[in-house]
């Protein structure tokens, strides 16, 4: 099988998985469920579900029954993919980004409104929530689980993406220059921080060491860096048909990027640095590490 | 000491708990955590972690060592708080009630900006739920834990507050009629929830069994119907220094509430009924309960 048969496949399997989590559209508060699974099912890449499962394989290959249940670890992969979409609704907002269109669909606020966009991300954050903590029901270790959730947390908020977020808006609304270590912070937390929650959580629920989930948080932040910039340098250089949101976005918003600070050549060499450096770290993992290295190659060479 | 000093010292020594949980003002991200604390400082009766360490103590006095620390309690008061203190910013956003007063003080958008307001909402919303899985490291029984974790998330989200939230935008966006049982949906849960939750958390830490959970969750849903129709009550009849927000604001934005469906004096005579009710549950309650009988009789009596 190829890379790219089995990366659609992980995609499928991911997507049924998610289909499972997220909940039926029924009862009075019928519009808010619609609005969320509207935003889950609007597709993507599901890069962070993926990262964290194959994490989890490479340590339980190793551990064997020691770890948790699959079960937990789909109620986390579902639980990153809903976190990840309420940021996407959240930044979508006409007082944040104003974006109508994100992967060739509409947004969230201009299918249902403004005030059900903002409820409809409260709500898959609150569900994402939900969805994890339930799962130590059904955990081996409930302090393992918990130590899952600690992450899975952190990652998120304003210690992670949030805060990421917090900083991208307010250098913006300044419209001042960056300095490249504001735009790393800004990276490293925005973007970054949810793929070391992936690699982490993923390594936490297989029953890795200390030692190993610290490798997997220096690999998240690599990923993440090598993975924006990438969108940075795709924001100037592809097309609508291809990204499926408006080119040169962040130019109109007169946004500083890893581009503009450091220009396109340089940027592009600093992916591949960055990406081989996730590279030798991931020789330091147990398993079969193959399709993690395809999974990080191919995030370097993608067109969107 | 009279009620009102009980009360009034219990809500110094919850700030106390508060200021111990809310983040350090710190680093790139330290606009989001001012607008954070802005908006938990604001004041408020604190009622939602008055009712959870109440509970707590009832049920902590019958089953002694068998229960969770104060600090597990204290992490989860504070988590609830901050689940109701992010409701109240995103609830006054532009797109949603517009308020740009609450308890006499500007709402976080006012003096923020709207998307740094949407972020402080976000940020509390994650920082509640790490505060609260942090707990589990303390924890004496993880998966006990874990029970109040799940009953934190779940009145918080689509079955609880974000539930009743949306309904509401919907029906005022509608511009419908709404019928009773609309309505009560909209209380049960955007009022009703985080007082059941206040009080089953601290019934689960305290170490209730699943039959004293239940009175709890029947006695939040009094107590939220109660106060909720008592909101109503003086929306119509307070002047805005008592209140600290606008009159009529229900009226201004064409809401429709209990006092217009059902008339201003059933109103009054159901606050009565329904706290009673609340009461008589709390007879079958373990301990010392002339607090928490206080407490209830007092939100009845409210006027502000």
């Amino acid at each position: 099988m190829s890379f790219k048969e089995a990366l659609d496949l992980r995609v499928v399997k991911i997507e049924e998985i998610l289909a499972k989590y997220i909940p039926k559209e029924e009862g009075f508060q019928k519009t808010v469920l619609s609005a969320m699974n509207y935003s889950v099912e609007a597709g993507g890449k599901r890069l962070r579900p993926m990262f964290m499962e194959e994490s989890y394989n490479l340590f339980s290959q190793k551990y064997g029954d020691d770890c948790e249940s699959r079960e937990v670890l789909h109620a986390f992969m579902s639980a990153l993919e809903m976190i990840h979409t309420y940021s996407l609704v959240h930044d979508d907002l006409p007082a944040m980004d104003n974006d109508e269109y994100r992967r060739g669909k509409k947004t969230t606020h201009v299918v249902y409104g403004e005030a059900m966009a903002i409820l409809a991300g409260d709500a898959l954050l609150n569900y994402a929530y939900e969805t994890a903590v339930k799962s130590i029901r059904d955990a081996k270790d409930a302090k393992r689980v918990g130590e899952a959730l600690i992450v899975l947390s952190r990652k998120a908020g304003i210690y992670g993406m949030v805060g990421g977020q917090t900083v991208d808006v307010e250098a913006e609304k300044r419209n001042e220059e960056l300095s490249e270590e504001q735009l790393l912070y800004i990276h490293e937390n925005k973007t970054s921080a949810l793929i070391q929650s992936a690699l982490m959580v993923g390594a936490i629920l297989g029953g890795a060491k200390a030692s190993e989930i610290e490798i997997m948080e220096q690999m998240g932040y690599d990923i993440g860096i090598a993975f924006q910039i990438q969108d940075d340098i795709l924001d100037i250089t592809s097309s609508l048909e291809e990204l499926g949101k408006p080119i040169g976005s962040d130019e109109k918003n007169n946004k500083a990027t890893y581009v503009t600070l450091k220009g396109l050549k340089q940027a592009k060499q600093d992916v591949v640095t960055i990406s081989e450096h996730a590279l030798l770290l991931l020789q330091q993992l147990p398993g079969n590490t193959i399709f993690m290295k395809d999974l990080i190659v191919s995030l370097i060479n993608r067109r969107k």
